[in-house]
């Protein structure tokens, strides 16, 4: 669902309509100058070749030192989402179950299905204020369970997972030998600070992504740091499907970290106000909701709402949201992205407003 | 192999050695400066964002009216290599054969194998000038053949198929109701015409890519056309894998196609140049092979020669070249690449057959 509304939002905004795109998360602000121009630089220096397939040294030192591991531990991939696709690939092709708290982000789950994964879904709910249950956790691993995934923080609740509780995952995760694969693509610009997977000990996998802290979306660009044996599986991948991302736009991806501090807050002040206007606009409304923890989404309820047809019908009136089914079993939730000026914000609540009076 | 060599060769340079690079399809010239310069334009017009996971509409309008289908054909994706990964994921998952002639290019060979589908191969010889033995063919199909995959002009025998060869393999496949992958990315720069397996009728897939015609190897940028219930399964894996080829790289394609005619010319006539006099100089050696038909390729034999030996030898002395066991059972060749300039060439050459003395 999260694709077909994208798809056809897409489609009317070519046809010349006007769409209020609360649907997808990608930041209005245009990339930062300098990451275009280090991109064009290296253009020009002839970074136009095949080259290494785990990705170029630079970058990946870079990365290290950033999370305090070795280079060899870090490979480049083109966005968060092919991490996904292809750790379930890679750890679940031979068979065995992957446990994904919901709600989830949507390529989770189209991921695990079309590779024939089993997935466990652990359910977590607005009334626990998304809280992952570790006991419902421990009773869905079993002997063929060979990852669990989590997304801290998550989207679409924007919620972080709690260091106690995270602390308690790795625990139940290391006792059983399973990797967990922790996407953290908007840690950098959570509005609370929170620990990362490698904050702890275990063999696990932190994906991560240049597209939100940078506004690089349509770069397709990211990255993934896991023990060494993992990660020259991924390099294997990478060199079979598709050879290496562009040198140009590692060449930029790294310029972004240098400027990573000031483009990172700027960003951040930006979606901290907009949530906040969002959180009063909508504490005035019947719509139930959590206080985001992070940019970018509000995932409200409204009690007895079919989302799937509420999200269509809006699409028509100009605003594209996406239906809470997209991220599990939560048909009464739409998520909102908050990707868009604030006047932009506020006209497309009131339109979703008065569509659901 | 093909890859072992060329992670060495570029660890080599990047330790500052000077590596004559026969081993890799990558071509010398830098990418055409206009096409540098639309994405660059592109770039600063904001087209940093997601967007389309079939490919952009201008793109695939413009293809489909090269290829004389229509758009909904046609999906842009990151390089050839990603098809070759994609096809046999989409049509083998349930399992199943797919019959693939050797030499083969080797990415066809690690993506089967990596998906767990079985292989077939259809031995070519350069005693019979590497034609397809279309009876073999026919004898190797049974109930549970999903995919049969030409490379024409052939990578690493630079080898087109006969139009009447590639007629009777077309029968074959219709007759047996399976799709033949043909992948034709050195079809464009090949010195001798030959024909697309879009000029035959039947539910086919054609790959190409921007790489080779336009010195774009680092663009990662390709694409497949193909019938539209395979279009869209291709569109829905872009989806859940990379999202979609940056949209600045596709403008840089958009580009390309607008320039092709002056750009193919002049990158045929170099390598027309470099095959010919390879042909001079290899003549007067001990080594065997064929008259290329494309650019790029020599796949030369030499009596009792255990290429995998020789190549590790020759990259110790400064000579990078890929041995004839990463294309299949073919010990005693190696492929060279013929991507710098010729005075290069002749000094890589007399390097080759030094060691070979």
């Amino acid at each position: 669902m999260l694709y077909v509304i994208s798809q056809r939002a897409m489609e009317l905004e070519s046809e010349g309509k006007k769409i209020i795109k609360f649907n997808v998360g990608d930041p209005d602000q245009p990339t930062p100058r300098e990451i275009i121009e280090a991109a064009v630089e290296a253009m020009k220096r002839g970074k136009t070749k095949y080259s290494f397939y785990a990705g170029e040294n630079a970058l990946r030192e870079k990365l290290a030192s950033i999370h305090n591991v070795s280079a060899e531990n870090v490979i480049i991939i083109p966005g968060s989402k092919w991490a996904i696709f292809s750790i379930i690939y890679l750890l679940l092709k031979n068979g065995g179950n992957v446990i994904i708290p919901t709600p989830y982000w949507t390529a989770y789950e189209l991921a695990a299905k079309s590779l024939g994964a089993e997935t466990r879904f652990l359910k977590t709910n607005m009334e626990s204020n998304w809280k992952i249950d570790t006991e419902k956790l421990r009773n869905l691993i079993d002997s063929k369970t060979r990852l669990i995934m989590v997304n801290n923080p998550n989207n679409p609740t924007s919620k972080i997972i709690d260091n106690e509780v995270l602390e308690e995952i790795v625990e139940i995760a290391n006792d059983n030998d399973i990797p967990i694969m922790s996407d953290e693509v908007y840690r950098d610009l959570s509005f609370v600070k929170t620990k990362s997977i490698l904050d702890f000990s275990g063999n696990h996998i932190l994906i991560n992504s240049f597209s939100k802290t940078f506004a690089m979306t349509g770069w397709r660009i990211g990255y993934i740091v896991t023990g060494e044996k993992l990660a020259g599986k991924m390099m294997k991948l990478n060199q079979m499907t598709f050879t290496n991302v562009p040198v140009f736009i590692q060449e930029a991806a790294l310029k972004a970290l240098e400027l990573k501090q000031k483009i990172a807050d700027e960003i951040k002040k930006i979606y901290q106000q907009r949530a906040d206007s969002t959180y009063k606009i909508l504490s005035k409304t019947e719509l139930e909701f959590t206080k985001p923890d992070c940019p970018f989404y509000f995932f409200p309820k409204y009690s007895n709402l079919d989302s799937e047809k509420f999200a269509f019908d809006l699409l028509d009136n100009g605003v594209a949201v996406t239906p809470g089914t997209a991220f599990g079993d939560y048909r009464e939730y739409f998520r909102i992205a908050l990707t868009m000026p604030e006047e932009e914000i506020k006209l497309g609540l009131e339109k979703i407003c008065e569509a659901l009076e």
